[in-house]
C-alpha cells in the first residue's frame, strides 16, 4: 500500500509518495510531470536499471535523457552546465519538468538544474538510496560542489513530488543500504522516542528489505523532517537538530579522507560520541547510551570512529585545538529523543572524549 | 532629498533608497551590509569611477573585489564561477553579501551569485543606469546567459536593499539614458496615466538629470513596478503587463542584431508599434497615439523600427509566418495608462501594421 507524506510548504507544498514497485505505476509519474515535456537525470548505475518504466509512463510527452557519470566527483558546475545545455538545446520551455532518478548527487544536482533553468521549472525526485529517500526529498536543498568545498553553489527548491519506491532498494549496495539507515537512526534518537523504540523492534525487517517496515521507516523519516523544515524552511534554526552526529561524523569523513568513510557510516560513529558526551553530562544515562549503541550495531554500522589523529581532528571539526570552546555548536541530548543546540557544553567532557577515541 | 520605496513581499521585503549622492553616504551603504565581510562584484568600466566610496563605507569590514569585464557579452556562467570562484577563496561565509555595483548584466549576474552562494547570502543592488534603477531594481530577476539564449540560466532572488543614486547616471552614454527613458515612458503609457501626464511635462528636467525630476521617475517606476510584483512574484499573471513594447521590441532587437539596438531603444519603437494596434482596434483614439508617439520622440527615441525583413521579423515574435495567430499573446492598451493581456487581437491587423513598417 502506498503511503504519503504531505510536506506542507504553502503554495511549495509537495506530497512524497511511499511503496514498493512505485515505478512500475505510470499514472502516478505521468500525474507528477504537469507539462508536455520532461528532461530525465539520472547516472550510468541507475539510468539502466530504472530508465524504461518512467519513459514508457511519460511515452506521451517529449522526453530527453542526460546519463552522466555515477559519483560525488560529478557533482560539478560541469555536470549542471550539461544538463544546462541538454535543457537548452532540447527547446525544453518553462513549463518543462526535470525528473531527477537516482541518489543524493543526482538529485541535488537535477534539483539545481530545476532550480535555475528559465529561474525554476518542474521537478519531480525519485530517490533510489535509502539516504536519498529519508533525507534528500524533504529540505529542498540542491547544490554542487566547488572543487573546494561540498554543496558551495546552491538553492533552496521544492520539488513537486518525489516518488520513494522501496524495491528499488533490492539493487543498492547493502553497505549504502547502512549507510541510509543511520539517517532513520538519527531521526528516532534525536527527535521522537516512539520511532527509536520501532527501530529497535524492527531493525532485522529493514536489513532485510522487508517492504512495509520499508515504508513505515521512510514515512516517518520524512514526516519527522518535514514537521522540522516547515518551521524552518531556510535553515536559521530548529533545522540545526537534523544534524545531531554530524559534526563529530564531519570531521572523521574529512580526517580518514573523504570516500573511506561513507558519511552514514561516519554519522553512526558520530551519533555515539554525541550520545556519550551527552551521557557525560549527566543528561542521558548509561543504559540510553548503551541502546543507541545497540541499534547502530545492529543497524551494521560503526560505534566508534578509526583511530585518527586528535589533532588532524579538531582542526576537521573547525576547532582551535588550544582552544576547543571557540563558539562550536553542537547537537546533543537531553534526553533520547530529545536533541538540542548546545553551545555552553563542558570542553573538558569533549576533550576527555577526544583523547578516549583518537590518538593524541 | 531621499525617497524611499518599500518592495512589499513579506519577509523578503526590502527598501529601494532614491537620491542624490547616495553613495557618499557612509551609514546607508554600511547599515545594507548586515554581515562582518562583503564581495563587490562590479566591472572594468564602472568600477575606477565609484568603487572606492563604497569600500570606504565599509572599510570596518572584510571586503574582496571582482571586476568582470564591461558588457553583455560577459553575462557568462564563466563569469559567475569567477565569483564563486571569489566568494570560495576569500572564506566568505553564509553570513556575507555580495554588493552589485553596475548596470543590469552586474546586478544580474551579482544577484545570481548571491542567489546561489551557499544557497543563498546577502544581496546590496548599486544600479548605476537609469535602466537597471528602474527594472533591475524590483522583480528579484537573476540570471546568466547561455549561448543559445538569454537569461537561460538563474533564479528568482530579492535583494535585501537597493541604492539608486541619481548623480551617477552623469557619467551615463545619453544613448543609454534615454534607452532608460523608455522602460520609465513604459509604466506611463501601459500602467499609470497620471504618471504618463508627468512625464509629458518633465520630459526636458529628465534628459538634462535635474535631480528631483530623476528622483521622481526612478520612485514612481519603482511603486509601479513593486505593485505588480507583489501580485505575482513568480511571474505567472500580471506581471506579463510589464513586457508592453517588448514582443514587438525583442523582435526588432533579434531581426536587427544583438548590440544594434539597445533594449530601450527597440522597447521604444515597440511601444508605438503595440498602441498603434491598439488604436487599430479602436481602443485608443489616434490623438492618444500621438501622446505616445510625441513623448517617445521628446525623450529622443525611435518612433518606429529600422526596415526589417516581414518574414524574419515574424519568425523572430516566434511566429509561423502563415499564421500569425498561433497563441501569441501581446500587451495591448485598453486606454492609456491601462494595459491588457490579449491572446484575441485580430490577426488582420496585426498583419496590415507588420506590412507598414517592415519590408515584404
Amino acid at each position: 500500500m502506498t503511503q504519503e507524506v504531505r510536506v506542507d510548504l504553502g503554495h511549495r507544498s509537495y506530497t512524497i509518495h511511499i511503496g514498493e514497485d512505485l515505478l512500475s505505476e505510470a499514472n502516478l509519474i505521468s500525474k507528477l510531470v504537469a507539462g508536455p515535456s520532461a528532461l530525465i537525470v539520472t547516472n550510468d548505475t541507475v539510468g539502466p536499471l530504472y530508465l524504461e518504466p518512467i519513459k514508457k509512463a511519460l511515452s506521451d510527452r517529449k522526453v530527453d535523457v542526460v546519463t552522466l557519470p555515477d559519483g560525488e566527483a560529478h557533482k560539478t558546475l560541469n555536470s549542471f552546465q550539461t544538463i544546462m545545455d541538454a535543457l537548452v538545446d532540447g527547446g525544453f520551455a518553462r513549463d518543462t519538468t526535470v525528473v531527477a532518478l537516482g541518489g543524493g548527487v543526482i538529485g541535488d544536482m537535477g534539483g539545481f538544474a530545476a532550480a535555475t533553468y528559465q529561474r525554476g521549472v518542474g521537478f519531480l525526485q525519485i530517490p533510489t538510496t535509502l539516504l536519498s529517500q529519508v533525507d534528500s526529498s524533504v529540505g529542498g536543498k540542491t547544490a554542487v560542489n566547488h572543487p573546494k568545498g561540498k554543496n558551495l553553489i546552491g538553492a533552496f527548491y521544492q520539488p513537486g513530488g518525489v516518488i520513494a519506491d522501496t524495491k528499488v532498494l533490492s539493487t543498492l549496495d547493502p553497505r549504502e543500504l547502512k549507510a541510509g539507515l543511520a539517517e532513520v537512526i538519527k531521526y528516532g534518537v534525536a527527535l521522537d522516542p516512539t520511532f527509536l523504540s520501532w527501530l529497535e523492534g524492527h531493525m532485522d525487517e529493514l536489513l532485510s528489505l522487508e517492504p512495509s517496515a520499508l515504508s513505515h521507516a521512510i514515512r516517518r523519516s520524512c514526516e519527522i523532517k518535514a514537521s522540522i523544515v516547515k518551521q524552518d524552511e531556510l535553515e536559521q534554526g530548529p533545522r540545526a537538530l537534523l544534524n545531531f552526529g554530524h559534526t563529530f561524523g564531519h570531521a572523521i569523513e574529512a580526517t580518514a579522507g573523504y570516500g573511506e568513510w561513507l558519511h552514514g557510516e561516519a554519522v553512526a560513529a558520530g551519533m555515539v560520541m554525541a550520545t556519550e558526551l551527552s551521557r557525560d553530562h549527566g543528561w542521558v544515562s548509561d543504559q540510553q547510551l548503551q541502546r543507541v549503541v545497540k541499534l547502530i550495531k545492529a543497524a551494521g554500522l560503526p560505534t566508534e570512529p578509526p583511530r585518527l589523529s586528535k589533532s588532524d581532528y579538531v582542526a576537521a571539526m573547525g576547532l582551535d585545538k588550544k582552544n576547543l570552546n571557540n563558539q562550536l555548536r553542537l547537537i546533543l541530548l537531553k534526553d533520547l529523543g530529545t536533541g538540542f543546540v548546545s553551545d555552553t557544553f563542558n570542553t573538558e567532557l569533549l576533550d576527555a572524549l577526544l583523547d578516549k577515541y583518537l590518538e593524541s
